[in-house]
Formats: C-alpha cells, structure tokens, sequence
C-alpha cells in the first residue's frame, strides 16, 4: 500500500474526491490572468481533494498528512489569480467550502468559519443594518478566509485601508501542521503571522472581522473625454470627507466601452469612466460636488430610470478590482495586467507620468484607497501583452518611475509582495508547519533562505511538480 | 402704544416671556469664555424672548417683527461661545427649544426640527444601531439647529471632517424674514448660504443629517510624560485606518491633572494625556497599536474595572473640545482660549515650535480631525490670560508661523472665521432679510461693506444696544 492508498484509508468517512478531472479542476484558481504563470502552473494538479465538514475533519486531515508526509494547499472559492491555492507539489487540496457558517453578528462584528462566503455574511449582517467593511470584486463567490489568506484590500478600502492595517481583521483561529495539531487563537499583532500567508504556515479555521453601517450603494458612472481628468475627480471625490462612497476607480479608453459589455449602451466609444459606489443619502451632495467638474458627465446612475432597463446589469464592483481585467480577459484573451503603487504625495502626477509613457499599450485603471491615513490610488492597468520580456520592462520602468510593483505573474509571496523575507510569517512557519507540508513553494524564504531578491531573477520551486 | 407692546399684542397667544432677569438669562450664551467678549456683551439683552411650539408660530413671530422693525435672534441652548445667539440691538429672542422632535430616522439620515437636543436625537436613532456622525461636547444640552448655525465639527471628524464639507447636511428647511416669511428647502451647494451663519440670513427650521453606526464608544486615556510624545501617538492612530476612534485628542500638562477634577484619580500631575474614543470591536487593535509606543501608558479604559468606580465620571468628550477650557475655567476663571488651525502636512512640527515658544502661558490641547481628506489638527489651547494685548500678540505669534486663529474673541461671523467678507451668505442675506432685523451686529459684511480686514481692527457694532 503506497502512502497515498494509506492516506485516504486514514481519511475514511470523509468526502474526499479523486476523479483526476475534478480534483485537476478544484487545483486551480485565477492563475490564467497571468500569462507567466499560466505557462508555469497549467499542469498543477492535487491527488486528493478533501471537504471536511468540521473542525474536526479539518484536524483528521492534518494528522493524517502529517503522518504521510503529504502536502496540504488550502483552497477557499479559487478566487485568487497569483496561484495562491495552487498544490505545486500534489498532494491534497484541503476545500473548506464547507466551513462556510456565519456563527455570531454583533454591533460591529461578524465571526464566520473561513469557508463562508462574503455576500453570503453580508446578507446575514444586513436586517442589522451592517455588512463588511471591504471585499473583493469576487464578492458573491470569494470565501472570507480566502480573502484574509490571499487578498489585501477591495471595495471599501477607500475608507478603511487594506487587511494589513491592525483593526480589519479582529481574530483569526488557526489550526497547525503538526503530528497533533493545535488550534490558536490569534489577535493584534500576531494576526500578521497567518493573514496574507496563503496557507503556508497554519489553516484558517474561523475569522472575526469588523462590520460597518450597510446602505443600499447607488452605482454611478461618471464619463470623461480625458482619463486625466478623471482621475483628478476621483481624486477630489476621495478627499472629500463628508461625502461617503464605498468605491472610487477611475478607468482609461478604450477599456470602458470596449470590455463592459452590458453597461455598453450607456458609454461612448473613446470614453474614460470614474466607476463609484455612494451611499443613497449622499447623491445630492455628490451631484453638487460633480457640478463643479466641467468635464464630467454622469452616464449612469442605478437609482434612476425603469428597473427594467438595469436588470442583467452587473454591480459596478463588478467591473473594478480584478474584474476589469477579466471582462478584458473575455473580450480579449492576450490581455494581462499590472498591480501598482502610486505613493502619496504626488499619486496623480506619477500616474499621468505613466500614461503619457505608455499610452494604449497599458490603459490605466486606478482604485483610490486610504494608505497609511492618506488617500493615493493603486494601479491594476491592463496591459496589451506581447512577450515576457515587455511585461519585465514595464515592470522596470514603473519602477525606475517610483511605482512599486506587486508583480502578479509570480506565485511566491515575497515576489508578489515587498520582495524580501517576512519574518514573523517565516518564524510561524517553523513553528506551526515544521514539516514544511503547508503549501509548498509559495514562501521563498522557507524553500531557498540564501535567495537573492536583488538578483532580479524569477523564483522557480524545484518542487513544482511536472 | 409702543412697538414693543404692539408686538406683543401680535405675539398673543404664543409663549412670550418679559421678565427681565429671566430675558437676560435667555440672552446670554457662553461668550464668558472669553473675558474680551464678557466686557463687551455682558449687559447684552433683549426685551422678550419667545418661544414657539410649531413652525406656524414661528412664522407669526417673524411676520409681526417684520411689521414692527425688531430685530430677531435666534438661539438653540445657548452653549456657543462666541456671543452668536445674543441679541446685540435687544429685540426678540427666538428660542427654538420647543421645536425639538426627532421626525424621521432611516438609513443614514435623521430628519429633526432645529430644537432637537444632540443627544436625544441619538437616543432616538441608536435602537436602530445608528448616532449622529458628529457633535460638540455640549452634546447632551446643545440643540443639532444651533451647532449648524453656530459651530463647525467636534467629536467624530477625526471621520467625517467638519460641517463645511458636502454631505456631513443634506438638507435644511428655512423661513425667511420678510413680509410674508418664505419657506425653503436647502440642499447642496445652497445648504453654504445659512450653516454656520449665526441665524443672520435665515431661521433653520428643520434639519436632515446624516446618520452613521453607533457604538458603545470606551473611553481611554493614555498617559505621556511629554507633551508632544503624545501628540506622535495621536497623530499615528489617526492615521490608523483600520482603527475606528471617534475622538482623538492630546492635552498637556498640567491641564488633565487640575483641570479633569473628577478623572484626577487616574492621573499624575505633569502628565499629559490623550484623550479617546474607541470603537469596542477595536480595542484589542488599538492595545497592540499602543504596546508599540514606549512612552505611552493606560491610565483609564471605561470598559475594565468596576462599574460603581467609574460613576459619576463624565465621558471623555466632556474634557475634550470646548469643555477642556470649560473645565479649566470652573478651576481658574481667569484663563482663556484659543482657536488654531496647524496645517498639513506639517502640523505637527508646527505644535512643537509653537509648544516650545509659548510653554506654560499657552498650555497645548488638540483636536485631531479630517481637514480636505487629510489627518491634521486644530488646536483649542488653554491661554492664561493676562491682557487683551498680550492676547492679540500671541494671536499674531501663531499667525506668523503659519498657524490660522479662528479668533474666538470676537463676535462677528468673519473675525471669527476666515476674515473675509462670505459673499454667498451676504447674497442671502439681502434676499432674506431684506430689513436686516436677523441678529444684527454679526455680518460685518451686511453692517459696514466697506469694513478693511486687512487692517487687524477689531470690528465694533455701532448698534451694539448699551
């Protein structure tokens, strides 16, 4: 008996899939946006995919891994696109869909097994008047502990930051990898051991994470001849502090007419849009606000006009974030993308710097975001890809322009990150995984200590297996 | 008959009272804060004050002053202190304190009439999980018609900004003062023509503001042997986005130890503190925060220890903002208090060198805020006063380091705010009142058009009643 035949007798009673097209299937996430990593990880494939249905399956399925040495890669919904939930050594996915109760709401607060869905919390925190303070664009499918193990930020950001600010996230129970597994119970400054880890050091189990008032958002997108100013407007907007909105992404021609498909009727060819999300309650102080831009034309507004006419119409969240890129992706299949920092002060002059560099071959999209207390904008802008080359010189140059990339055509978490070792998440792993079994690859600074992240050179795991 | 008893006669069957001392009570609002005002206002009084019970009433008393040519002054509870509610030609005061019903509440906005208490319209929203996004300290006696009229932020826009900024009104129902009074409907841009006007261009009806979500705010104070080691704290957590708080403030030494008489217990003397309130769901968040900070230390939580020893302790909100020198005077009825903007970016080095030019004469208090989407902070600190000159001088020593005053010394809309003429309320006020009977003395610009601001002259109201 070989030590996968062993493995699934000690998961006996769990529902554990070895269909080699649905376990290929539920092994991967939205790594194809990436053109890089499509080449790299396309074959990635688990041997098992389990579902524990509790807890304690959750620790059934370590102990016995642990006991075989098998690899665990978690998996939330498959809504990341760096590969965070891909097993590049085999082994089991571990699928906490099934974990997927929203335990407690109280003012302020929602716990939650990792496994929910975020629209699934909201629609339970709503007869309160609450919901998350942030989520990402894969909101009505993205679960809440998939988003703390792989996601920094989102819609909602533009008031609170991202998920690495103390204060978004208020505890987290985590179990280990280890021959009896522990569960801890994580708050304030030990919540960045395992937040933004992809489940290479511990297993999300439970998450409690703030809530904010709930309002029924009115989507409103603004037109503009210039992506410039529109940016200045969103920009402005964002500064406003009595006026509340939930989302602010200024996005370039031809993209908005060209990609959004079914808002196609309400935009002009060669337009530049600012998509928005404000509370109902502040619509007349925005059109005030809006009426001071000459440039600005208001092209939808999801609280008017017959319901009939907006039915089939995604969310506007739907079109921002990582959704830009994937109604791009629909309509052209050789597009790719870039994740980007604009730094506060000069945000909005280092982003038409970009613009004029680059013109149609990366059409902008900025999401604006508190960052350290002030608002500045990231970048997700399309990018017309021809060869990896291009892509790394593009990199290169937002760069040398003083815009940090978080490279999203890699698969590690440093290369996607600040590029250099994470301590406290390396000194986790050691003690929470010392067998190195969880999602292997994904910490450099486990695999290879001596990697050189000045060198430039794309990290390749030798234990991605072919 | 006189004017005054043919006014009456048209007052009858309203609530109209004449008793002198109880007249001069109605007259007076908190301008004592200030001993340059005490000597220029404290014989100030009107003949009658009037008390409405519905707007119908209110319409009465402004037709039939209009008819006889007496002045109209508005006034809520009285608690600015600024002399904004105190009828410097005499006249009729309008007190709005019985026009206090809480009409409507529902996402995020509440709609009451200008009488309402602060606090009992949140009693009102708070079942529903909401309170009003800002408020001065005078909460619990403050009417939400006068801190609209007559003041600018307060505890809550470390979040939201001030009342100047689009959003934090969304509408406003004004009489006007002519033959036969108007009513109108304000919202946007209009909302600027009559919010903090000191009732001089209109009679604010009813309100509609926003709501946001409530929380059992804790209260914490947070102990500094320096001064400014204080302000670096409060400047990080208000730059903290995932932290919720709704006050930040630092005061020095030695005002929280003789001045907070009932929170002396908890504090040493030389120690200077920050005041806060903090969302409860935040606590764990922020005690990391503050574990980072060496010279921080807790010297009061509200939400530990016993509940009988934290009785009769005031909320922290009642020593910060305007109480902070209202405690101050109860202890030493001679000091007084300023009124300072410190820009950003950098306001901070702003508050040390004005901390360490003017030591113990001006001991420090901040309120840190939104100002036009950033964190900085304006300052209210103690003076310990010794005369009008010396006052003026360290008005001017502040200005020339680049640090506005909204003087808080003076009666008028414009002295005490940006010294210019506000061209929009001007405008108004000449559609509104065209006989300029509302609270006359207060717009210079309506009193004396050719008034020079440059010209650091004090602005004397000719027809300030002797």
């Amino acid at each position: 008996m070989n030590d996968l035949a062993k493995l699934k007798k000690d998961l006996d009673g769990l529902e554990v899939e070895d269909n080699p097209q649905i376990v290929k299937q539920k092994s991967r996430d939205f790594f194809w946006y990436s053109p890089v990593l499509k080449r790299q990880l396309d074959h990635v494939t688990a041997d098992l995919v389990v579902t524990p249905k509790s807890e304690e399956e959750v620790i059934q399925v370590l102990k016995a891994c642990f006991a075989h040495d098998v690899p665990v890669t978690t998996r939330g919904a498959g809504t990341g696109n760096y590969g965070q939930a891909m097993p590049l050594s085999g082994g089991v996915v571990l699928n906490l869909a099934a974990l997927n109760e929203v335990l407690e709401i109280s003012p302020g607060v929602v716990r939650a097994q990792a496994g929910a869905i975020m629209a699934a919390i909201d629609e339970a925190a709503r007869p309160g008047g609450q919901e998350l303070r942030m989520h990402p664009s894969t909101y009505r499918t993205a679960t809440v502990g998939g988003f703390i193990a792989g996601g920094s930020g989102g819609v909602g950001s533009i008031n609170w930051g991202g998920l690495r600010d103390l204060g978004n996230i208020i505890s987290l129970k985590v179990a280990t990898m280890e021959a009896e597994p522990r569960i801890l119970h994580m708050k304030g400054e030990d919540l960045h051991k395992v937040s933004h880890a992809y489940g290479t050091n511990g297993i999300i189990l439970e998450v409690e994470v703030p809530l904010t008032a709930a309002y029924d958002w009115v989507d409103v997108i603004v037109g503009f001849d210039e992506f410039m100013d529109g940016v200045h407007f969103a920009d402005a907007l964002a500064n406003q502090d009595g006026i509340l909105t939930k989302e602010i992404a200024p996005v370039a021609a031809p993209v908005p007419h060209d990609y959004f498909l079914r808002h196609q009727k309400y935009l002009r060819k060669g337009q530049s849009v600012v998509l928005l999300m404000v509370a109902p309650f502040a619509m007349d102080a925005f059109l005030a606000f809006a009426s001071r831009f000459r440039a600005a034309s208001i092209c939808y507004r999801s609280d008017v006009g017959r319901p009939e006419e907006r039915k089939g119409l995604p969310p506007v969240y739907e079109l921002a974030w990582n959704h830009t890129t994937l109604r791009g992706l629909r309509v052209d299949p050789t597009i790719t993308y870039l994740q980007v920092l604009y730094p506060f002060p000069d945000y909005v002059e280092k982003v038409g710097r970009m613009t004029r560099l680059l013109g149609d071959e990366v059409p902008g999209h900025l999401e604006f975001v508190r960052f350290d207390g002030k608002i500045t904008c990231f970048g997700l802008p399309i990018v017309r890809y021809t060869s990896e080359e291009r892509l790394n010189e593009i990199i290169r140059l937002h760069e040398d322009h003083g815009c940090p990339i978080f490279n999203p055509h890699r698969y590690t978490l440093e290369e996607g990150g600040m590029k250099q070792t994470d301590a406290v998440q390396l000194a986790f792993k050691r003690e929470a995984d010392p067998k190195g079994l969880l999602n292997p690859g994904k910490m450099i600074a486990w695999e290879d200590p001596d990697f050189d992240f000045s060198a430039q050179k794309t990290y390749l795991f030798p234990g991605l297996a072919r």
